[in-house]
């Protein structure tokens, strides 16, 4: 099987909330899917290992955050490269409340949508949620971001939770040097020397975590 | 609830391939997503109402061909506005069988996959499909076609059964002349004086249908 034929798969790029009793929750999924129009229902898919999944399942309920190509990349970083048990991911981001109450992103976002869950399956490592869309509304005209966009353009990766992660050791080499940032997989294009000369404060664009942290991957 | 958030949602284009007996049987669908990586398998969605829908179910089997930005709108047409049960709509294109001998369209496609059906659930008017995928092929290097090219490159709509379906009427008009293909949808942007001018054999570029059935919109 030609593993890469996956990446020829097209998605948009958004953020998943949730209530956590007092506190909030959510992750970044790349699989958003509108799956009725009568009534207006949209599939997800959450990995069984994110603490968001456990969340929807407690409270029946989420809003999705659509990432427009100019949301800031640390947004993707803190959703898509941390856990929700640790740390309230959206206390540093700009966010509001859906009408009932959950919090969904509002900087760098072109739509939300709240849902009320009324089913959900599970399949292997990650379950598919059907919410009934209960509001929706565009914030913005700016360009939804897609997965494509993220990848070749933004140079982000998928953590392993993802649906669409692929282990890329399976797949030929960039040519040219690169640093690889051990947590999250991002690739910052640079020498050994160019990467010396960087500040010693230079963080992961992603995912936040120190220089120390990238691995020279050739 | 403001629908038009739906179109901020990313999409490919695909056409599933199924077999019908000795015939073959395929639609349009914009709702592939991966699932899981291990095993790989991704999630389709397919209206109940679709011809297609009912082979899957027979055989527990269906293809997918991932459609490139080059590939020739009349397939789209072919496969997203007329039905399999009056006609084998792979008859006329080019395809392929994958390993299973499942028909796929190897034509302006970036890559196929071969699945078998492992589950599916019905939500009302669709059924969501899960697949594990067993054979997998990239075909050629185009970019593959997002929902958002087929909408704003192509003018493409989407048919009554689509997942992606939304009743234009409740959105603002387009300002400018159009003449909109009474069967598809697809708008042809031209004045009165401009439309009468086309060639008798002029026809919907979607889904071929004659000039006459064209309606001015304004």
């Amino acid at each position: 099987m030609d593993i890469s034929a996956l990446f020829k798969l097209s998605y948009g790029v958004y953020i998943i909330g949730v209530k956590d009793g007092e506190r909030n929750a959510g992750c970044v999924v790349t699989t958003v899917s509108q799956s009725t129009s009568k009534p207006v229902t949209i599939t997800v898919c959450v990995n069984k290992e994110n603490y968001t999944n456990a969340c929807i399942k407690k409270t029946n309920a989420f809003s999705v955050s659509v990432l427009s190509e100019k949301v800031k990349e640390s947004i993707i970083g803190t959703f898509g490269f941390s856990c929700s048990k640790d740390k309230d991911k959206f206390s540093s981001i700009s966010s509001a409340l859906t009408s009932s109450g959950i919090p969904y992103v509002n900087e760098g976002v072109t739509a939300f949508f709240q849902c009320k869950v009324i089913e959900f399956f599970e399949n292997f490592t990650h379950t598919i949620f059907i919410g009934e869309v209960q509001e929706a509304k565009v914030l913005s005209e700016e360009k939804p971001m897609t997965y494509d966009y993220y990848h070749n353009v933004i140079k982000g990766k998928a953590p392993k939770t993802a649906s669409t992660y692929v282990d890329d050791s399976q797949l030929p080499k960039p040519s040219g040097g690169f640093y690889k940032c051990s947590i999250c997989g991002y690739e910052h294009p640079a020498s050994r020397e160019e990467f010396e000369k960087l500040p010693n404060d230079f963080r992961c664009p992603m995912c936040q975590v120190e220089k120390s942290l990238f691995v020279f991957t050739g």
